[in-house]
């Protein structure tokens, strides 16, 4: 499209509304890749079907081969947690849909991954919810499992552990041969770590030497902080907070056996009882504020807090719509770098700047899980990728999510760092021809769909 | 593509064989119909993409306005009973993925549905297949259907009536809202009757006057003679035979309660026991002789049994790859019309006449569910338009599958039907601007088809 084309369309768009703007923007149709030519339906369908299905029979790996199961991505949800938004409930299968559909197409245009949302639960004629329970949740993904290469979980709540319960069982049933990744948890981490990468550097500050304060302490924090360690970071370098005070060993609500809890005697102990006294306690004297905790109108935090950290301070407030900080208010009382979960401020802390590229590479190797070192790897390349771009600095710490170099980047990284850990089913023999081919595959679903617009006057 | 094209293509795929014809043939990928521009991510995507969700919780049909569901048909299998292979046994989930995803070719290039492969089951990684349960089957549906408009079942084993107590549990289930059809048992008897109105039209019967000798009593006849039951055929014009004799009241072998079982006292009662004898009995004085039975070289049924039939005899011999009788044979001892499931016979009995436009249909109204009027309205529509075709007569029974005009009147058939037994949830308000409507939308899957193989240099 051109420039002008563009612009018309995003007035018509703006001028539509959310709602009419996503019917049109989650549209998308599978399209036969081939001569629709049915005279030779007796050699590809049956009685000739009956080859390939029996080459699977006698060898696993042709499924891979012969199938699309291992370009096709389940998009799994039971919309206990629509977008994070805690305060608005249980939105359920149905009506998270939406947002899956969204998700597949973010998978689709920046990693040619092919998303399949599935819902699980369903809504009764009464109008009643039906969520599955852990154990029916992990029983569904495992019966179903052959059809997809891979599980991306998504907007599950952390009450009761559940988006932790059923990626630990997941990952842990043998029965379930696939790689598992819950991205609300580990695609948020991956990008927060490459951020952090990038801040640092650009502040002049070592990782050996920071403190972090943590404010949040639910399924997002639980993750990065698990990252953080897995990257270097001490847990005595870690101080977290959430509404209800520092967490630490005084916390007597929070079970010990829930990923919360386990963090509880790790990080520093604070011990400072009452939520506006403990934040300004985790964060006087921190390097880097991560927020990942509660959007509220005007923010969480008090921005004035920002004063009481070390000098050339970094900060992420990631809640959506409304930021913990406002990145202008943070700055002005002296954060050197300030991030956001928002488009329309600099530095976007994305995980569309991630997942695509992981799921590509980890398609691509056919790795059988992935690991916290592929996850870094991730980190990594975006963060590179971030480096090599003319406006690297203090507010453009990270690159956009559209950047085909960093997906191809991160494509590699993570498939390389598979086969190293010898979790490669299918290794990659030349890197630069590798990379070269997912770019292609990338470039092709842009090529297309522009194609189809043109082709059906979508307006 | 020009016809040399085409030509060049035949020879190849001929050349590599079905496994990887079917490799190439599968080929189908999910486009973005839209522009791919980020700038307008926080419209369509997050925050944005909250309204759409909020107003389907409000409102559940806007699910159907707002996603993909309405047009999302599941092909739902366990790899049990694969391409009706009984002497091959339980191929499994994955094995019987090529299968599934051919059908999900056919039904976008023939209707413009979205079919999408949902195999359920699993094989471990010791190779051991674990195939549902019926309640495990009809669980695994109730908490998925959210992401469909529908759910096609497909090659699922008889055995304990596993197939029948599905279809009926999932029929029943009130917490399943969305129809549910048995292809291989609705849609085959869709297209028999079909084949049966034009085959009774050129031979001069009628049909309060013939008898009906059946040979075989698994699924697929079960559907069938219901579906001719309520077609206004009485069971005593029915006669039924399986390997082990006549199935009627003497048959002690055959459990009363399976779907088998119920139609032992209600077809004419031949009681003669043993295979030969008994299939000799009910072709005698038959005027159509349909079998469903087993694919044996050569044929399971003597040829020289035709001519014990009435004058003007029809033969529907459906076994795949080995009818039960050879056409060739058949007509040779005097069958007036031969049919059979082959397609490089004439007359080819295939369900691919049928399935695509019944979705279509079904799916455009929102029918909640598949009724046998329906049913055959669409049988109606198949046999009216091969009326119409020059080639009309005993070597023409049926149209070709890719007959755009019929698939367009099924659709338009079933929808209407659907209205009439206030079924519909969206009803049509003008049948020939929705017949238009119909039609470009598949051409249209075509079209994009061709542009693809072009630009993809497919070869």
């Amino acid at each position: 499209m051109t420039q002008r084309q563009i612009e018309k369309l995003t007035q018509k768009i703006i001028e539509m509304g959310p709602a009419k703007a996503h019917k049109i923007f989650k549209k998308a149709s599978v399209y036969p890749e081939c001569p629709i030519d049915y005279s030779l339906l007796a050699t590809w369908y049956t009685p000739g079907i009956a080859e390939p299905c029996r080459m699977i029979m006698k060898d696993y790996n042709q499924l891979y081969r012969l199938t699309s199961k291992g370009n096709r991505l389940a998009i799994v949800s039971d919309g206990t947690r629509p977008l994070g938004l805690r305060s608005e409930g249980v939105w359920g299968p149905h009506a998270s849909m939406p947002i899956m559909e969204g998700k597949a197409f973010l998978f689709r245009a920046l990693g040619a991954v092919e998303g399949v949302p599935l819902m699980l639960g369903h809504c009764k004629k009464d109008g009643k919810i039906v969520v599955p329970t852990v154990e029916e949740f992990t029983n569904i993904v495992k019966f179903t499992q052959e059809n997809y290469g891979g599980i991306n979980l998504e907007d599950i709540e952390t009450i009761d552990d559940k988006c932790h319960k059923i990626l630990h069982q997941l990952r842990e049933d043998v029965d379930v041969k696939i790689p598992v990744w819950h991205d609300d948890q580990q695609g948020t981490a991956t990008i927060v770590i490459a951020g952090l990468i990038n801040a640092l550097k650009i502040a002049g500050k070592k990782k050996e030497n920071i403190k972090i304060a943590c404010v949040g302490s639910g399924a997002v924090m639980v993750a990065t902080i698990k990252l953080m360690k897995a990257w270097g970071i001490l847990p005595s370098q870690i101080r977290l907070a959430d509404e209800k005070g520092t967490v630490d060993s005084s916390r007597d609500d929070i079970d010990d056996n829930t990923e919360t809890g386990k963090l509880k005697n790790e990080v520093e102990q604070m011990n400072v009882i009452g939520s506006k006294k403990s934040k300004e306690a985790i964060i006087k004297g921190s390097d880097v504020l991560i927020a990942a905790s509660v959007s509220i109108k005007g923010g969480l935090i008090n921005p004035k807090l920002i004063k009481l950290m070390n000098k050339k301070s970094i900060v992420f407030a990631m809640a959506n719509p409304y930021p913990e900080i406002d990145p202008e208010h943070a700055k002005k009382e002296g954060a050197f770098i300030a991030a956001t979960g928002r488009s329309d401020f600099p530095n976007q802390v994305n995980n569309a700047c991630a997942f695509p590229g992981i799921f590509r590479g980890v398609f691509d190797v056919r790795a059988e899980t992935i690991s916290d070192k592929m996850t870094l790897s991730a980190s990594e390349a975006i963060a590179k990728r971030a480096q090599k771009i003319n406006e690297f600095g203090e507010n453009f710490i990270l690159p956009h999510m559209d950047d085909i170099t960093m997906a191809v980047d991160v494509a590699a990284n993570v498939s390389m760092q598979a086969m190293k850990e010898n979790l490669a089913g299918k290794p990659i023999r030349d890197e630069e021809d590798y990379k070269k081919d997912v770019r292609k595959r990338i470039e092709k679903v842009r090529k297309v769909s522009e194609i189809l617009v043109n082709l059906l006057e979508i307006k």
